[in-house]
């Protein structure tokens, strides 16, 4: 039997439900397919504040497993992008990049993708304020759900991942186990005011917010900084 | 000006995206309303397993939160059953209850306030495969994604916390701000294989494994356990 290990990557500040919406269908698979593990990875074993009041730990170390199969990096606001700057997480997207079959991202972990080099010429989403900030790594944004350019996966904002997942799914097991795991998480979406209208999307409201975000991270990274700037 | 605080409730096993589906849509709308506060309890301040290989950990205990506006619950599988002899857990859901504005639940989190008491004679709902044990607290099972019954707000299965926490901010907080945390989290869902066709449901699949699960839990209280054994 080939075990394939499914890596989620923890760093600082990322965006809870990035993470968990995925972790969550596909931990159900894993019960469905014996091959099929998951793990989540931090640089240390220590809990890990996110962007609210609960805690993280992981289950391994970046070290512990260094050639997973697939890897997931969610996204998050400020903090995301001052990760563009740990060494560390960026190091351990890159390398596991070269033996790994799937690496994906949720929201704007998609720019953790691209400072690790797996964007470039690639089509590519993130959440969709940030959506232009993927030309700063060579990819060439497009607004869709999620964009599945072969090894590399990305998904858009936040509640993306969940899709993304059911996505992976349906490629590593097939359609029944699909929809088996989306019965068992429950997953028959009813937004209380329906979907979004595009048109509506409040584009002014947060484009001070996504300027005030890029003017308070990377400090100490004028470079990367700049990068991001020539396309916010 | 008036601390709401809300508190979503921790506990051994709990299935995790019922937690933070809804955790990341009220700290949302907690950056716009700053009357409005989100903590996570636990009975300690430990780290606690959840379903999948992630851990969680608190931001407070049950003691420091004994009085607060609102309270979530989230479920989960065996764990949540045998949850339902947790003194401590149970004992803080009834005492919240006193003085809490709204206590509400996802998935199997519900037969925890029916445990606490916050069921009888009210309309309900919970995971489908489930709903019939909310009988044995009183409750009136429901097929739909959210029962809001007025101070007790009740979810359907794992991702219903979603819907159900955009309903709450609907109802602190009006249509647009609960349009605009819509477009923050993203939450414009595609199912890659659609809605779910309920006539299609693994009823007959998953009977096996709730009756494992039941046979397997609350050993050392065979009376709550013939309770719930009475309506499945």
């Amino acid at each position: 039997m080939t075990e394939k290990t499914f890596a989620f990557v923890l760093y600082p500040g990322l965006t809870v439900l990035d993470l968990v919406g995925p972790l969550q269908v596909l931990s159900a698979f894993a019960l469905a397919d014996p091959e099929f593990r998951v793990v989540v990875v931090g640089e240390t074993l220590d809990p890990i504040g996110t962007d609210t009041p609960l805690g993280v730990t992981p289950s391994h170390t970046f070290a512990d497993v260094p050639e997973p199969y697939g890897v997931l990096v969610p996204g998050g606001s400020a903090p995301t992008l001052d990760a563009l700057a740990n060494r560390p997480l960026i190091d351990y997207v890159a390398s596991t990049a070269r033996t790994a079959e799937l690496m994906t991202s949720v929201c704007t972990g998609a720019l953790l993708l691209g400072e690790a080099g797996l964007l470039d010429g690639r089509e590519a989403t993130t959440h969709w304020m940030f959506r232009d900030l993927l030309r700063a790594f060579g990819a060439t944004p497009v607004a869709r759900r999620w964009v599945d350019a072969g090894p590399v996966i990305t998904a858009a904002g936040v509640s993306a991942g969940i899709d993304l997942a059911l996505h992976l799914v349906e490629r590593l097991g097939g359609p029944e186990v699909a929809r088996t795991v989306q019965f068992g998480i429950e997953y028959d979406p009813e937004p209380p005011l329906g979907p979004l209208d595009w048109e509506a999307a409040p584009h002014g409201a947060l484009k001070p917010l996504l300027e005030y975000t890029l003017g308070d991270v990377l400090t100490d990274r004028p470079d990367l900084k700049a990068k991001l700037l020539a396309y916010a």
